[in-house]
């Protein structure tokens, strides 16, 4: 633990103004640490595969961190906290890490019995409550087919409270053609979508197999190619007049349902 | 359709600095309007019980509401329409509705099927969710029991894509003895929670009863004098080291378990 008065000193720049640094850690300086927010989420990325820079936080919440932190502790007021960070964070504790080589999107189906595969998902608040939902809902991992935003955005990491740093996920590049790796491995690919020709959910006779969920983003929903390429087409039924549900919400309903 | 391009045209007043005088309509001040934003809510608005007092929007999206609206429409540019409403509106049109009288709990269990029962939703996404959860997975109506916010604040009304104005609603003040008025007109009372003794939802035997789901905030849930009073506590089983659900994304994993 660290004592710093000073918001100028550069140990602190890896939290640096984050609305601004943070937002396009694809653009020049933008660097794409990974950032956590709070008590939860930083233990999260504790028992994740990021490995952890540097902590920031008052001295209370570094402390119920527990003894035997990975990396300096950079223990400071809420008021210095707030100038280095370029806002108030009411959670008093902050983690950077830095990401980890991508998965294999074979190797994490191998070990998956359930995945969801998004497409398109580019809404930073949706992926995050997917995350969160996949989590919860006993969802294996997460495979990310084009269009999709960064889950490890810090906006996505703190609506999924975490669990887009637990629950492993991969990118697939050749879409849709790439889920024939899905099949060669024995998964059922399911579409959600509300077309009306789509079989019901509960009649699809999915519960207890190896599947994969496929969601696109709310609004468009998945691609006509997508539905195509997938075993069934599904959809959760629906009241007159309502049009859909959001697209995290129809992944938990989906998640619930078959798992 | 009447054309306005003065700002301060006092026939605007309804929709005046919406970002601040809706806020609290509780406050002196505030006057409690139904505000409906965007085309799509605003034809739920208009197919719900409150009367519209007035349309504002730029001359596409008034048009793109139909002939015969039953209230004056004003047409102005993008321009006016934000220095009136205090921000940007990406949505082209406005309605501002007076609210109807308030349904009477009995009335509402009697001519209901399936209920949401919410106990201190005080966040307005969280209730304009599960607004829209209930409206699209089958539930007939919404108790609110104290604690709850307001549903008919904007936040809410948009975030539920307008259906909390078609959704019917009534406020349970006794609480949680007014649940007996359930149970006297033959509902099972059903208390969502994550603890461990509680039921799994699939095997509660729920689907094709007449139930009324309870529903905490998220973070303390359902008070134990809520849980005590139901029927049966039931419990969405989750994965290791996750501590819940989203209560939007609860109540729409059980609404499409119990419907």
């Amino acid at each position: 633990m660290i004592e710093i008065d000073d918001p100028a000193d550069p140990r602190l720049d890896d939290f640096r103004d984050l609305s601004t640094a943070d937002r396009r850690p694809d653009r020049p300086g933008g660097r794409g640490l990974v950032i956590a927010e709070g008590v939860v989420v930083v233990e999260r990325l504790l028992r994740s595969p990021y490995p952890v820079r540097a902590f920031l936080g008052v001295r209370r919440r570094i402390e119920a961190l527990g003894p035997d932190l990975p990396a300096p502790a950079y223990v400071t007021s809420a008021d210095v906290m707030a100038e280095v960070v370029g806002f108030h964070l009411n959670r008093g504790v902050l983690a950077a890490a830095d990401r980890a080589p991508r998965l294999d999107p074979e190797a994490l189906a191998e070990s998956s019995r359930t995945l969801a595969v998004l497409e398109g998902v580019g809404d930073h608040e949706n992926l995050g409550s997917l995350f969160r939902n996949a989590a919860a809902l006993g969802v294996d991992g997460v495979l990310l087919a084009p269009g999709c935003s960064d889950p490890l955005y810090r906006r996505s990491v703190r609506v999924s409270m975490g669990h887009v740093l637990r629950v492993p996920f991969a990118h697939v590049d050749h879409w849709p053609g790439g889920l024939d790796l899905l099949r060669d491995k024995g998964f059922t690919t399911v579409a959600l979508t509300p077309r009306a020709d789509a079989v019901a959910l509960a009649d699809a006779g999915l519960r207890g197999r190896r599947v994969a969920v496929l969601l696109g983003a709310e609004g468009p929903g998945l691609s006509d190619a997508a539905i195509a390429a997938a075993d069934v087409a599904v959809k959760i039924p629906m009241a007159e007049g309502v049009d859909s549900l959001n697209v995290a919400t129809a992944g938990a309903v989906a998640f619930y349902a078959i798992v």
